[in-house]
């Protein structure tokens, strides 16, 4: 089954278009997971690992009812080498294993046979050697178009393949995005349409029972001018909308990225779920132990609040 | 010390400005090694990463005294999950502890605290809970420009503290580079040649005692008239030259990087290298059990061809 349908037959069951991301810091981590993991297992690498994995299962199984999928940040893993790719494994395992949709943050970008071994890593199967077994095997992944098509088509074949799909970046959500992204090219668009437009073509491949492509673009909450302009260019793809909450994204932005049938679009909060315990809103309410049931709090009223816009901006129009 | 001052004390050292790429495919390590490690661990993940290891160790040992660094190229390692990404670990410290520079071909891209973790996992230290440890501390990272400045600055900040360096994307070697890099911006200037613009001037802050900085940049071989125009911008910048050997990129093409006083860029071969025991021109002499006295052969064969053309070009100045 494509991708997107998959994807949106969550966000139609949990009417919730939001998405948690799992980027966890050990800094964020409640006091006693820590103090736990760090006397089972050392006060190391092993042990802040296992820390992480622990904060991670009680934040999906405190919202797994909820959300349609989970995004957990790569970087956060990698950061403690082996272990922690063990982690981002065991993590997206456990996330599966509930129901959810996984889309590894990964923004990777490379090309032949490089672009293969990450498709294979992360959506498809390793080698013929090894009797093709999968890795991660998780449902989507987000990646660079700075490489051109090189570095989409071994993902594009394995999204096929495996029914997998795709986050390309267009516009992020950062500060500095406009030092490339926004230079204008010689035909009048910017750079960020044309990625859009070569997202547009790449996405024709993949269409799902829905109309949606597994093929979508990233495109931060905080440009809603441009969320505006890209859903036009974006005809047939999904948007991952970074960039709201702690990065300064509004719902009223992100429900820019949706379309008229409600769908088209998912967003995602990371810190501000997953430390809400620790946020203006949340911390006089619940205790830095209830950081699982803050976190659930916050994914409601994140819900709520994305569904009112939405259904505001479709009553609009 | 700053990184590019380590780089060319070694490539002085060894007159030799080529690096070895270590992008192992399990398909390409010979028999004996596989069938032993197979024996040991058994035919899975753990055997195939375990052989890829002595694959590596055996490379190294064969080279380290020719060559100034080593390039993995970690999608080769994600691609085995958690027991790759120890043995890319093991590879880095084992051709360090060879006197070999690494540069780990990772081409992350991602923002603020993301790129902190990226940069805190490769170049940096992690978590002062943690007691500030080095995780893979390698020398240099090649990076992705598509997310501008924030996305680079964590890096900066850690090559000064740490003396490491990076290898910023601006023309890469593959055919379909063009799709975003070769687009005319309004101000007259190619997309690469922008991104070109944004490395000289973040290489400014990283200026070692040779008068090169720390900050590179990554221009195909492939692209020989690019290469040309970009060692112009590229003021202060150390050029790693792709896309020679396999990838077609010949010495005449790859010798346009460096400057006339015969330094400024290395130029990196993995498969024509790795692989040379396959290859037309060694296959006759070498076995696959001698696989790394044919990589040994290849890697002069191209250090003393590379070293004739850029002698060539300065003489001819």
């Amino acid at each position: 089954m494509n991708a997107i349908d998959r994807l949106i037959e969550q966000i139609k069951k949990k009417n919730n278009s939001t998405v948690m991301g799992l980027d966890p810091r050990i800094e964020s981590v409640p006091e006693y997971i820590k103090n736990e993991a760090y006397k089972k297992y050392g006060k190391n690498i092993k042990g802040a690992a296992e820390a992480l994995l622990e904060y991670n299962i009680k934040l999906i199984d405190a919202t797994a009812d909820l959300i349609p999928a989970v995004k957990p940040q790569i970087a956060f893993y990698e950061l403690l080498g082996e272990e922690g790719f063990r982690i981002f494994r065991e993590t997206c395992n456990y996330a599966k294993s509930k129901g959810l949709l996984v889309i590894g943050d990964v923004k990777r970008g490379d090309i032949g046979s490089t672009a293969e071994a990450y498709s294979s890593a992360y959506l498809g199967r390793i080698g013929a050697e090894l009797g093709q077994q999968a890795v991660f095997d998780i449902d989507f992944v987000t990646v660079n178009p700075y490489l051109g098509e090189d570095s989409i088509k071994p993902f594009l074949e394995d999204c096929k393949k495996y029914g997998k799909g795709l986050f390309i970046l267009v516009k992020t959500s950062n500060k500095s995005s406009g030092d490339m992204q926004d230079l204008l090219t010689f035909g009048g668009k910017f750079l960020y349409e044309h990625a859009a437009g070569l997202v547009d073509k790449w996405s024709q491949e993949l269409i799902g029972e829905n109309g949606y492509s597994a093929v979508g673009a990233v495109v931060g909450a905080t440009y809603p001018d441009q969320v505006t302009s890209l859903r036009e260019i974006l005809k047939k793809s999904y948007i991952l909308v970074p960039g709201y909450g702690a990065q300064g994204g509004t719902a009223i932005d992100a429900a820019k990225a949706f379309k008229m049938d409600g769908l088209g679009a998912i967003v995602n909060a990371s810190r501000s779920i997953i430390t809400a315990y620790k946020s203006e809103r949340w911390k006089n309410t619940y205790s830095e132990e209830r950081f699982d049931e803050a976190a659930r709090a916050e994914v409601i009223r994140m819900r709520d609040e994305l569904n009112k816009e939405i259904a505001r901006k479709i009553a609009r129009h």
